[in-house]
């Protein structure tokens, strides 16, 4: 089958077009009429760097770059958009393991209400993807950026931490033991969309999903915001399973939750007004939403900092420690 | 260094942002208004598949990423927006490789006015990028597809043929004697926008980009608006110096110039009364256009064929064979 056939074959396997989507794949371009304003993001998988065909199936790599891709435009408050995929294939990966991945994202977006408006497949030395979405919103400035956290802010996060840092523990050493729901965090998870846009119009302020972990996001945040972000150690919360799984393999469970990485939820700033009201609104979407910590004008270096309810730091990567002044 | 410390100096490196740029690189997306329709294609550049070091320079590697994913926008007929770029770079690249790579793609960016708006950059085992391209045009029905060839028009093709497949040989083949004109054509093709959005004022009905090669690229013509496409093997406008270098190679100068590939020249479909026009259009742009065929009804399966202008068929690879019909 060359690369035309297998094209169209992931064609038909794809979702109906959304409303702005006016030619999908297989021409020059994709042609879209947004109506309003657009969040565009770029992520990539690649094997060996951020999955492994040992522990992820195919139709999960698929399902997990697609996802990965979209929790950005979820942490913008958009509305999802359209997906433009490229996938770079080994030699020896057949039609059914590329059909396959296809079929992972393609559920995806259909989940989400994305559609898969183009692609590009070439040969690569190791599978990979590289997974371009975009979201809409009416207006630009119905977006929630990095930037806009103010001093007085209540710092929340949606969901649970530590899931998906835990079932990549799971997933690496069979010995441990642990529920299969740790392992789907790791593998699959939830960009979310509805969370974004209740946030979003609850009034968040600054906004980001968590990627890289809670302690190097919530710094991307200060960084942006020209803040200090201060978080509370003992309002963490943590995902069914995460203690156990920590004492179980002797590490730190905010480890997990704050430097693990990849549970994707939301990071958001919210004046304190609107935390009732954006509880609410995620509790109506079975999303429940924590208060975490504040927001304080930085008085140095804008930073983020993981504290006991005491006031100690705590000394988790990625976070900056409070180190005792020596005196001189 | 850091991703984030190379993200924040490649981004110096950018041009400024277009009008329809609200917010750039840095934040979980980008975020536009585009304010008509938007087109939007990816392409993919990767190591040993698509070029080799040994022949390329990264700052020439990083200009004909997005030079190849700009051509499909330009063969649309459309203006010129934003790029989002994938890199995946082997551990063995440093810094200064990676701003030489970065400093290419935004020297075609800056030339083409085009806008960086955001990217993403991961390891990977080979030197990799993925290319995701957006040009604008008022309306959707602006921008010229594949479909639109009708019976009685005229193809027509922008510049020269066969450079590139030329200059490929002479990057691979030392030996071989030939200008460096050649090589740049391999290296550095040119996104035709001005050419693209002056074929489709003009009023072309079919246009694509010659990628793969004007026989695979004519066929796309055939099959998407269900046509014969007659490609006149004795109009093919060579570039200077292929002939000489098929000679001296031992090739047929028709097998550079019509199944080579990779000369990103337009390809187009016009009605008669505007082949006259456009190639006024195109002249006053400084770039030939020349009439190498028309477009027929099929009357069997959509094809592309090339043809003597005495009516026998030349047998070059990806055009349709003209067999004499056998006796039963």
């Amino acid at each position: 089958m060359g690369e035309f056939e297998l094209l169209a074959l992931l064609r038909e396997r794809l979702p109906d077009a959304g409303p702005q989507v006016r030619l999908g794949s297989g021409d020059d371009a994709a042609v879209t009429v947004p109506g309003g304003a657009v969040a565009t993001s770029v992520d990539a998988l690649v094997e060996g760097v951020h999955f492994r065909r040992e522990t992820a199936s195919l139709r999960q790599i698929g399902r997990k770059a697609m996802s990965a891709a979209l929790s950005d435009l979820a942490a913008m408050g958009a509305a999802p958009g359209e997906a433009y995929v490229w996938l770079g294939a080994p030699e020896a990966m057949d039609e059914a393991e590329l059909l396959e991945l296809g079929e992972g994202l393609a559920a995806v977006a259909t989940e989400t209400g994305t559609t898969i408006a183009g692609g590009d497949l070439t040969r690569a030395p190791v599978l990979s993807l590289a997974v371009t979405v975009t979201g809409h919103a009416p207006n630009a400035d119905d977006f929630v950026t990095r930037g806009g956290a103010r001093p007085g802010d209540a710092l929340v996060v949606s969901g649970e931490l530590g899931g998906a840092a835990a079932g990549l523990l799971l997933l690496e050493d069979p010995s441990l033991a642990g529920d299969d729901a740790l392992r789907a965090r790791q593998l699959d998870p939830t960009p979310r969309f509805a969370a974004g846009q209740a946030l979003a119009a609850a009034g968040a302020t600054a906004m980001i999903d968590l990627s890289d972990g809670l302690a190097g996001d919530a710094a991307h945040i200060a960084t942006a915001s020209q803040a200090l972000l201060v978080v509370d150690a003992d309002a963490l919360p943590l995902a069914p399973g995460v203690a156990a799984l920590a004492a179980a393999s002797g590490r730190d469970p905010l480890e997990l939750a704050a430097a693990g990485g990849e549970d994707y939820e939301l990071l958001a700033a919210l004046p304190p007004a609107a935390l009732g009201p954006a509880q609410k609104a995620l509790a109506a979407l079975g999303t429940p939403l924590t208060a975490i910590g504040r927001v304080e004008a930085a008085a140095g270096r804008p930073r983020a900092e993981l504290r006991r309810r005491g006031g100690e730091a705590v000394p988790i990567r990625g976070f900056d420690q409070l180190r005792p002044r020596r005196p001189r």
